[in-house]
């Protein structure tokens, strides 16, 4: 099985720590390939930083997923993804539903812990996208300026394993993720210290895009996900045009 | 992997139905040890039906569970599946919550299709209770009288993909999921009449077992998925009297 | 006119709290038939413990309810209710559903006052399931472990009533429900202490019983609350077989 | 015990109706005071018109409320009743209110039939405004002119009786109520051709208007049902202005 | 262009605070009438309070509103704004709506900051009624007696720009509203002290009403807000019965 | 007063129809600027493809907006608006937000008329991601491909009438709302055949852009509408990175 993996963010640093945790979390005979975004900001918090990651998101999709049985996004909150699903005839998964639905079925409530303070409207109007609201103990997350986004998950794991205890304590959850790609596989590591179960989100995303893939789904001809039907277009790279479009000559 | 599947139906024909689809979707290496409830009813269709094989289950979990790496709950409707979940140390999964879980990532509203008018309040109800009512495009079912429970997917397959083509065009389904242990493996017979993805419950929830099995989360300790307080109890199998109490004298 | 009260959980102790407060709010020509629990545990508190009420209700129910005119499932949460009201051609009741419904129509917001802090999730998803999540101000509980659940109206009076005047001052409640059968009578005990009306599920349960006993509704034979459809069944009381399927030959 | 019933339309008809049912619905010690709204229109179906009858219930519950135990307001729709509840110091009962309470012990989704299409509205937002949405079925009306408002009962019953069936089996309703006042009494005739338990807004008043008088709750002292506080106020009645303010000097 | 201002409460020194701002707030052109409520409270607070100052709204709109182009019901809470749109062949805008509507496209999350503890309930069951819960981020409130509703923004202007940052800080609104009519003007005041976009219910009335009257809507003929259908009426002031039935004779 | 109106898709003939219909709706001494998307799709109806229009809207934006006002998302479904309020100083509008919000001060439920099935979905996640959903009549679409997208509004404006009625008398409109660019002006041209108030994205945004503009509110600095946080970025035209990041060397 060959899976596309793309980070949204532009920080080659990131795409390192998310490879890491995606090969740990692969089965034995599944390739990946990683990608980051060309052009964009080097770690996505706020709507407007979003929508700049999902076109290159988009872009990268459309010139690499030839050849692989499904796409991962790689960016908490998902940006996007829906756009991708409708655009490719391969499953593809995001963290944030990926997560949501992996602890949906180790709990109840679920508590997400997050990186800053600003990224945490985005996050919650994810879950709202995704009709999850209902589910979501909170979002606790750390308050102070990130330096390296690379480096955030050894710098702050003590602030991040007590964000994660008042979620179980304070907020009620009954499962957590940990949110956002540059905290990749603190999950495992930290695990002995909360009473609950806690995933992560390139980890769940990673499993269950294998999972889709053996399902094997028959790509939508019909109903919302269906290909965007074909319709002028113009200034897109050919590889999107293909998907979404065809080039016109104006 | 060790996988415990139990039905909560009395069927012994549906055991084998889910068996087989079981089979089919699991890693090579996994073993299946599958249990038929020792009471209750053929099929179950209501909310009392649904208690007693809750119970039933439960029963069948505690006596079986040990020595297996995750148990499923094999009726749509999941009866006893919160409950098993708070009491065992492994992750349980069942047929409604993985193929709803497994649906979400395919697609947007999601379309269910099962065996009988009256079924159908129960599959809402538990749909309800995961929080996805908002993903629901409907759920629409046979409506005459089964006489061969194991036999519906065979002598209804004609009327179950025409409900399958209304889900889509008239419900706005853009994934859909066929319900029901007696319908499991329909889905991979139909899917090339059908315009969009289409999951079964057994495999989903098979695929789902494996899954959360290999992320490994450590139990609850904390929070509403935690193991019941010990108490007094009285009457009950004493597999089940050490997960949930224990036994009083009087 | 005649009430079968049904005990949930196993002591007996608590049944004759239950009993000392009907009385006292039953209309003087009713007569009381009390049943405990044959099989349980003491005292309920999560959703697995509560499966197994249910199903000791549905035993309890099934074999005692000729000859009444209505039952009570006699424990907050109201465990086999739905289930029990679609078996039985008589109304049934349950303490929460009482409560909230009584209490709808003296406020808006509603308090609940519960015994324990794992029992919470257990009643808050009750209240989900009757669609009355909006009208929910919260639900507060005792923090401490319960020595004697027979004596709990007693030893922890103060803090009781400190827990109802934070429900009214913090969480904005209009109107109070003093939860558990073990509290059952404290309503009438504290209400000069608590600035707004206290109701208590027992009480609420027995006059609800009687007034709709009084409305004489015919039972349903259509829609989710018509009796199960008869089918083979195995394992059951013939009470319960009776009501839910045949004895099957098998 | 003594009710006080306002019909907050302006037609003494209907009062008739009302006060027929309210006397076969009452406890043989229970003494009825009937009044009439003084202003308004015949038969309130829209928001305007409930303004009008809520401030005419409003003024006649003022002024009569003293020596009686509870209070109905007395159409569905229930104009007033908060605003009633709020500013007396007994019990105060809806039609629409207490048919939806009592209805709900009795199943699951709850279908109305009402008197005209313009009314659905009306009751729509007042089924909103209770927090029951999701448990209402639908609302099915007549689509006719209205020429007597005391005679709609005896003209339409055989249409009234199709829109119960249509409830039951199109909308998948459990239980039924039949709205309006001017339908008072019609549910105990035609409910052997309803295959579902069926319930009248004026017997559900009535009865809960009784069991709450015998709850005995203690008035509000606290949150948003406590008395409306002291402060200037002009050109109401006397008995008016002694409940919501102080009539001021200009 | 003509718009007719009503004040629901009875204070002449509110209605001219409303003056003021509305002044400030319309287009040069725009010719103000102010009504104030001939009876009812001082300043509305409750359901009660309201439900009287909606008629005394009907009543005052029902006298003046011709010539007019459009009318302010000019209350927080809006008493009878639902009414007078039903019943006037003109738009008609309240302060909660305008402000909420205006506030919507300035950012995700509303505060609104109030006059009295006692008035939040009313105004929340305002935001309600309108659809808009969801995007309520809370309302903080002044939580001392008022002496003098006319000079309540001189007196508390510190403490009310407290509770607005306190909303941005802690309740995380993106927008804030400064609710009731006896706050009018404040906003302005204040905004170089609160970190986002603060809007006032006057100002956003004034100028929606002056857009919904210049986009010229066509008055409802059909649906909810169709002018009430003829019927007989009683003891209303004839400019009322003129638009709500006709008198009868009786 | 100068508004800047972008076209998120890239026909010029709809740009000539929002232009003309602005012109129409905006005030004297409103100057307008037009931009059309300098790529993407001839229209768009799908989340691939707004996902392509909303980065062409930031980059337009991002270009264009000093001198302006305000500033206008001229495609019905408001592709990238929020990215575009968060990053911009001035007040953003969109076309489906401010026909909802000024819908919503007209009638209660509202119904949408639509140019092609495939973009109900999207509309319809519009609306849901306003909060709106629970003020949704439904939303009706022609069924018909279709062939020049400048043209729709003359050749098909026989079925839109028919669709508006159905929205009325089928789905319970209140007010109606004509959606999409290439449908600007039409709502003036048929009201006399609709029997409810109808709008227009055009006129609605154009006008809430100049109240908005006039209500002059502060840009936010705190909340999640405060421009993004200052980080690294590439990639992206310079006019952008100034407002979302700032470029980096790498």
């Amino acid at each position: 099985m060959k899976l596309l993996i793309v980070n949204p963010n532009t920080s080659h640093s990131v795409t390192e720590l998310i490879g890491n945790e995606a090969r740990r979390s692969a089965s034995p005979d599944t390739e990946l390939t990683l990608r980051t975004a060309t052009f964009g900001v080097a770690y996505i918090e706020t709507r407007a930083e979003s929508v700049i990651g999902a076109y290159a998101v988009m872009n990268e999709l459309a010139e690499h997923y030839q050849g692989h049985d499904a796409a991962l996004v790689a960016a908490f909150g998902d940006p996007g993804l829906e756009a991708a699903r409708e655009m490719l005839p391969i499953p593809v998964v995001g963290l944030t539903e990926s997560a949501l639905m992996s602890a949906a079925m180790l709990g109840g409530r679920i508590g997400i812990v997050a990186i800053s303070r600003r990224i945490r409207t985005w996050y919650s109007e994810t879950v709202d996208r995704y009709g999850m609201a209902s589910r979501l103990a909170g979002i606790r997350c750390l308050d102070e300026p990130l330096h390296d986004i690379g480096a955030v998950q050894q710098e702050k794991s003590e602030q991040l394993v007590a964000l994660c205890q008042a979620a179980v304590h304070e907020d009620g959850a009954d499962v957590l993720i940990i949110a956002g790609a540059p905290l990749a596989g603190l999950a495992r590591q930290v695990e002995s210290h909360i009473p609950v179960p806690i995933v992560d989100g390139v980890s769940c995303a990673v499993r269950q895009a294998e999972l889709l893939t053996r399902l094997n789904p028959r790509p939508a001809e019909a109903g919302s996900y269906a290909a965007p039907p074909t319709k002028p277009c113009q200034g897109l790279s050919s590889a999107l045009a293909a998907l979404v479009g065809r080039e016109s000559m104006s």
